[in-house]
């Protein structure tokens, strides 16, 4: 039996690609159906499809999809597969999953130069359903591994989407806790909304509502209150990209999320498949950095919300930075410096 | 001459008091009349006033305002006067100026307490306007103080808005730009838009183009790479509340900002009136945090642009978390620890 995910498939004839919108998401459950590779690329580019082993499905079940339509002469096959593969890998750079399962769609046409391009349609359609198969197995693998470090009553902290929907089954970074879930076991979440498209919001915290697992959704600069107030005991993020070092790219705010984990001394974890492992790039330094429209940040609102209804939230107007990280306090009187218990005392005196 | 502010002034009759309804900028420029002191309460409350030297003035003027229509007969001017004091000041807990403004107009009061009431008017008059003239006195010496350290070509980043509307003019945190601006010097500011109620993206950027200073807005979780970027050479914010031991209260955020900052090697100033100095309050644990509402993070989207028009922003899609930050990597095969170099490669073995 063939495993199928609701949110990256074919359709019921095999000649399109039906996907959740993830855009539209808590809101509105609706699917796009893709025939075309600049709508493929579209939906990649525009995170209609998002989550970096999500995005590797929908590249391998792409591919066989478009190949039904290309030419069945070869070299002219080969030529098309390839031209479209690189198409698709363009839509975005920083992620590695599409190039990885764009380059084993690729091996499946190079690994037999000869035979007619009908013949080789459903070895292409093997290969997609082995990098679902495959991602489902080391969601549930990975998933364990990060439920063997949690206790009953612990509080994780999460960035953006790591869950079933941005990969296969369970996740990655709320894998654990949605398979501990599935055991009975109970834990709170906090899941940092991940400005500008609020994929914690939108996505994220829905997933866990609808796993049953508690979770407070906060805005990504309250993450510092939230562990100085003592509720998180581990921080789980995913990755895009980890460098043969350890240097690990996703989503914006991460690398935030690890500095104030490291000052509070809570554990900071990324989950992943080891495809995201990148051996050929030494550090973060050689990873390139996707930029996108600045219009996200000016003007992406909505007239409607944008987080599941009733969703719980911890809203603190202000939090408390401690002396010993301000460098000075300027007043009308001049620049206190610490010892604050000092300086402070004499702008009074 | 009186020193008068646009964003918050007496009317022509001086009956009301005149305010900007800073929740409708940068895209409308509307102003609120408001004569009881229900009205002033949920000016305060809901942040058409906000910024806690503003908040002072406001609260100045408002009791001014509010005395006029209360009894003749002391004591019951008195007993009516203190008890609106109290009303305003419970409209917003973690702000210092507001109490400290109120108390100011009560000793007004206290301080002569056989005259007729209609005697005390034009003093509660001069108290007000003191505490906005010293305001724009504090706030010019504070941007003084803080220019003194900046360099030409200095990057600066803020957090929220502690620019002129939440003060009388110049501001705390970005004073020292609007001042040196205003002498020609250069520099280059990264404004955290600040969730949830998007200060920096709709104030400070605003005000920060209105002053011709080069201002970048990003997400509050890109200040993180913005830092890394080696972009920032300062971090300046304004202060609700700064304890004995200078831990200071300041938009939720703020102590996010001094972490990055610190690991980044980036000195952090905080910027306020002595005011905002609280002798009575040991430290920061001894602040209270004001809650709000969830439907903040929930809810809050407008079908309208929330940034001014043709602001730049740096929009980057992800950035890189240096693997001194992370306690492990997890993929299906287990979990990899330190040094990476060595547990990554053994995953491909």
């Amino acid at each position: 039996m063939r495993n199928i995910v609701d949110h990256v498939r074919l359709s019921a004839d095999e000649t399109k690609l039906v996907i959740l919108d993830q855009r539209r998401l808590p809101l509105h459950r609706e699917y796009l159906v893709l025939a075309t590779k600049e709508r493929m690329y579209d939906a990649i580019k525009s995170l209609a499809v998002r989550g970096a082993p999500a995005i590797g499905i929908f590249a391998g079940f792409a591919m066989y999809v478009l190949a039904q339509r290309m030419p069945e002469a070869r070299p002219e096959f080969d030529a098309q597969f390839r031209e479209t593969a690189d198409y698709l890998n363009s839509s975005r750079p920083t992620a590695v999953n599409l190039s990885w399962a764009l380059r084993r769609m690729v091996r499946v046409v190079e690994s037999d130069p000869t035979s007619p391009a009908a013949a080789l349609l459903p070895r292409l359609r093997d290969e997609a359903q082995a990098i679902l198969d495959e991602d489902i197995a080391m969601c549930r693998a990975i998933s364990e591994h990060g439920l063997s470090l949690l206790r009953d009553g612990d509080g994780i902290l999460t960035h953006c989407n790591a869950g079933p929907i941005a990969t296969s089954r369970y996740g990655t970074a709320i894998g654990p806790m949605i398979l501990g879930a599935q055991q009975g076991r109970k834990f709170r979440v906090f899941s940092d909304e991940t400005r500008p498209l609020l994929q914690g919001a939108r996505l994220t915290s829905w997933e866990l509502m609808n796993a049953g697992i508690d979770v407070t959704l906060i805005c990504d600069n309250m993450a510092s209150i939230v562990m100085k107030n003592g509720w998180v005991q581990y921080c789980f993020t995913g990755c895009d990209r980890v460098a043969a070092n350890g240097d690990t790219a996703n989503k914006i705010g991460t690398s935030g999320v690890a500095i104030l984990a490291k000052h509070y001394g809570i554990p900071f974890y990324i989950l992943g498949p080891s495809s995201t492992v990148d051996l050929n790039t030494p550090t973060g330094a050689d990873i390139v950095i996707e930029e996108r429209d600045p219009n996200e940040i000016r003007e992406k609102w909505y007239a409607e919300p944008m987080a599941p209804e009733g969703v719980k939230c911890y809203n603190p107007a202000f939090d408390v930075t401690d002396h010993e990280l301000i460098s000075g306090i300027i007043t009308e009187k001049g620049i206190c410096r610490p010892p604050y218990t000092e300086s402070l005392k004499k702008l009074f005196e």
